[in-house]
């Protein structure tokens, strides 16, 4: 996968994004996006199984529709030109307009948290220093000249990527300068009047999120998120470690995108906070094993498959260069500790902000995702499940799925034939995001036009067949101004196998403290989607435990708000090492029963 | 300076090495032997001063002579295509033959320095592992499996180069390997079987050599040298900052020289020893600052100016992978520390090695070279001067000067207008190499031929006029089958400024210290010239003290003997560290007297 376009093949232009180019033959629209870098939705990873990266060719040679465009689409749709980017190939020199439900640009990447209070004991100190300038008489080497202006008790280095630079930026100076120092090595510096800075990263399959911070006042300056750039390449765990193992540059091509949406991230806040990159002096990155084993470029084949194997548990500190991190040239990369199989750091940096505290409480932690990691804290123990949800529930492998971008359905409510769609910021609606995904199959269910085992009725108004498959309408193409909305049996189906993945994680986990589901205390739900979902829903599919609503606490984004409390502080780092160690993993399949379980929950409660 | 050919030009190949490529238009015929990376001596660095870059154009179109071709070489040299490759263009398509003098292959560098006994103590430590295989039961990260199996007090880390390439070899190994630790970090694996290895580098302005070792057991499995590939680009310390100041990518091309020397000796003594360069776990180096500053792509420029500052005066340990080195990726890379100016760790090695026992003995310890690092140990004290002594005393910016390869002349005897030559395996001359250059000074003095101020008499009859000036034959063109062999005025002068340097530098820590030098006990010669000059004719032109020649030591080697030490042992690498901090520099540019006492020096003393 590279950007340079074949030798032969045709002229595609993107619009909206006026993105230009060569498709080779044999090259899909989706493929040629990739290479291209032009955002396009891929759900299903290219497979041909969603809807997701629907496309209009408007100008030029209109490919022939393929059979499964044919019954994705109406003939009045076919004859518009819309295709699905995945299967179409180029037959001439065309334009291709990608509509807002394939563009995924996420509007509702939520960065905030509820910030914890914390001591302020930065790992990175800062120290102003002044030194003698070098004369004949004075001709100690700069290293020298610091060490002594610093004064310190032990023997300390200096980072070789800031020495690299420092001699004439000393003399610029003037031999007034700030250093940061980490564990006895002096790993950046500038003019007196700078300050050390550090960035918390959320590193998340679906987004990334970073919260800039000055280390010297613990103060947040400025937060962002944005679509994992990854994403192009399949969008769940498993899909990576598959990339990974049939394409040589894979890791690479995985590895520079995680690393550059951090710089993008970090370029952004210091802009925004009138600061500079070179500042930046660490970044904590809390993310699943698979994203940091991406990230770090660490080997996944044996993580992705039985008995799920990280190369690395521990925390880890790394020169942040050696990932390709734009910050100080000596600056750290802290990322935070695994658990075990897919509970990485992000699960860690979780509890840190949200659960540390429980006390005697049973608490159910989770943070809801392609990946759900689920914690139950009572006794003093903690002990973890890792579900496989999928991305359903986040809107991907939907037909009508999307992010949760401008226009994607959130909320739905259905009375008899009566449907009522609300959208973000109020606009058409282009698809289904998340929140929309969970209200839907909730409502279909409440209002009885699904029963216990799920199946849609072949008499009902609504229903139609797409696919020679029934499906719910939701919305028409009047309605959309493009093509229809709906909701099909193989969703109404995927909804149900997270539901069940994650409700038989929960009661795996209260079989296995002894615990029944009212004696749960505290039902953390964190995360941007578990931030966003209608409670009520979650638990009339039966997702979640049906105890009184004031025990659930929506938390937000507390994986980002974890790692910028072990920024922050070496204690917090301390505890969330000690968090992650006491986490006992626990294997489902492994779990008596765990199979009889599963299925029972994939039905509906009546 | 790259490899692209130019986009217009003419054809050149260059003989015997069969180098064919395209000479731009304004381009030297050694710009474009640099550039295509042909070996192609350049003593003064291209600046038409020396004749070390003489060619002879063999085929095709022969540019016409320059003005100072014209004085350098016979009208028959001219006649058969001689010239000097610094000022020569194209004017066609040409073959140019690059003949021996110029090739610049050395066959002396000398890597044996006398071993020094040690008590086996590495900073890396093997051990050979066992740990269990993953199973459902046992979800441990690779990382804590080892961690565990080694069951260290203290937590150890893992380097993160080593922990991408673990997860694979772990299972390749079936769970047995040896581990590699340093400082609390494992750096580097390998079957069980397998040793780690160090490497020992001396680097050399103009020459680099290195020693590999096995760590477990301390023996040395194989040692060798090779020009530093660096010399393309002026072959002596202020050539090289000039070149950096003057090229953009000038540091880079340096550095990455210096690393490729480094690797290329690692890849031949591996491949030697039958061992692999991944399992070399640590290289230490030890440099003058200039070599130093190069090698690990710190700034030069402040290095390069009064008051000669370095960027880094104590001793670093880096990630080898950090300056390029292939060795095992978490391998150490470990830089002895500098003192002062040029003086660097190459010469605090050799004081580690030759030097440190001298209980209460006044010696002079120096390594001869481009620059010459003197120091004085006497009453526990050690003062340390740097002598600017230039290239001639190794064949470098002398009219016919060459390095010590097959068919220099090393010895010279001169009785009226006899003069007899001994060549380097006694071939017929091609050129002067440092230890001639010494003796036909000495030679021509003592002889009677030039007197105290060193000027060649226009009556004699082996003197001629070469451009202008008078120049002694040593070999004319029957005997050379090539371009005559003489020394100049200039090469005397040279010789006489060197020397000059040299002993007043002795002269000056002599003062410094109140000692007269009857009083020396030891002066020990350290270094591949050092160790091949005839200390009579050092002495014949006052270069060194005119004491019993039983109190001279020429030692070879000791500086890349010092590294080997430093590699064996921690206790050696803190003594280095000592030796290096005790060394007072004294500049001599600022003690009393210094321009009286070295004008003084230039004469020879009858």
């Amino acid at each position: 996968m590279n950007r340079t376009p074949p030798d032969a093949g045709h002229r595609i232009l993107f619009q909206p994004m006026e993105e230009e180019g060569v498709i080779a033959p044999g090259e899909t629209v989706l493929d040629c996006a990739r290479r291209l870098r032009v955002r396009l939705a891929s759900s299903c990873g290219g497979h041909g199984t969603c809807m997701s990266c629907a496309i209009q060719v408007i100008d030029g040679a209109i490919p022939a529709p393929t059979e499964a465009d044919g019954d994705a689409f109406s003939e009045r749709r076919l004859d518009q030109g819309w295709r699905r980017a995945c299967l179409v190939e180029a037959v001439g020199d065309f334009t291709v307009l990608v509509p807002p439900r394939s563009t995924a640009a996420p509007v509702r990447t939520q960065v905030d948290g509820q910030e914890a209070a914390v001591d302020l004991d930065p790992v990175i100190r800062d120290q102003v220093i002044e030194m003698e300038a070098p004369s004949i008489e004075d001709m100690r080497a700069d290293d020298r000249r610091i060490m002594d202006a610093l004064a310190e008790d032990t023997k300390l280095t200096i980072d070789l990527g800031l020495l690299r630079g420092l001699a004439p930026a000393l003399r610029a100076w003037k031999w007034r300068a700030r250093v940061s120092v980490l564990d006895g090595q002096v790993i950046a510096a500038g003019p007196p009047d700078s300050h050390a800075l550090g960035l918390a990263v959320d590193l998340g399959t679906t987004n990334v999120s970073a919260t800039l911070v000055d280390l010297s006042s613990g103060e947040s300056l400025a937060a962002e998120g944005l679509e994992n750039p990854q994403t192009r390449y399949g969008g769940d765990l498993i899909s990576y470690a598959v990339y990974v193992r049939r394409n040589p540059e894979g890791a690479e091509i995985l590895q520079g995108l995680a690393a550059s949406a951090i710089n993008q991230l970090a370029a952004s806040l210091t802009a925004q906070a009138g600061v500079q990159t070179r500042d930046i002096c660490e970044v904590v990155v809390a993310g699943n094993t698979m994203m940091h084993h991406l990230l770090l470029g660490l080997p996944v084949e044996q993580l992705a498959k039985v008995p799920f194997i990280p190369a690395e548990g521990e925390a880890i500190d790394i020169k942040a260069r050696d990932v390709g991190l734009k910050i100080a040239p000596g600056g750290n990369l802290h990322a935070m500790s695994n658990v075990a199989g897919f509970v990485g750091g992000d699960h860690v940096a979780m509890l840190l902000a949200a659960a540390r505290d429980s006390g005697d409480d049973v608490v159910l932690a989770m943070d809801i995702g392609t990946n759900t990691e689920i914690s139950l804290l009572a006794g003093g123990a903690i002990t973890t499940v890792s579900c496989p949800s999928g991305p359903a529930l986040e809107g991907g492998h939907i037909a009508c799925g999307m992010r949760a971008a401008v226009g994607a359905i959130e909320m739905v409510r259905i009375k008899g034939d009566e449907v009522r769609l609300g959208t973000i910021e109020g606009t058409p609606p282009v698809g289904i995001c998340g929140s929309g995904v969970l209200d839907v199959v909730a409502q279909l269910f409440l209002s009885g036009v699904i029963g216990a085992r799920g199946r849609l009725p072949g008499d009902h108004p609504r229903v139609v067949e797409i696919e020679g498959k029934r499906a719910f309408l939701l919305a028409d193409e009047e309605q959309t101004d493009g093509p229809p909305i709906f909701f099909t049996q193989d969703d109404i189906r995927a909804v149900q196998l997270a539901k069940a993945a994650i409700r038989s994680g929960i009661d795996q986990l209260l079989a296995s403290a002894g615990l029944g589901e009212k004696e749960i205390d505290t039902v953390i739900v964190a995360g941007a989607f578990g931030n966003y979902i209608d409670i009520t829903s979650a638990q009339a599919i039966g997702m979640l435990p049906g105890i009184p609503f004031r025990r659930y606490a929506q938390v937000g984004n507390a994986a980002g708000d974890g790692a910028r409390l072990a920024l922050l502080s070496r204690a917090e780092r301390e505890v969330a090492r000690g968090l992650g160690l006491r986490c006992r993993y626990l294997e489902l399949a492994d779990t008596p029963d765990f199979q009889r379980v599963y299925i029972d929950r994939i039905n509906f409660d009546e």
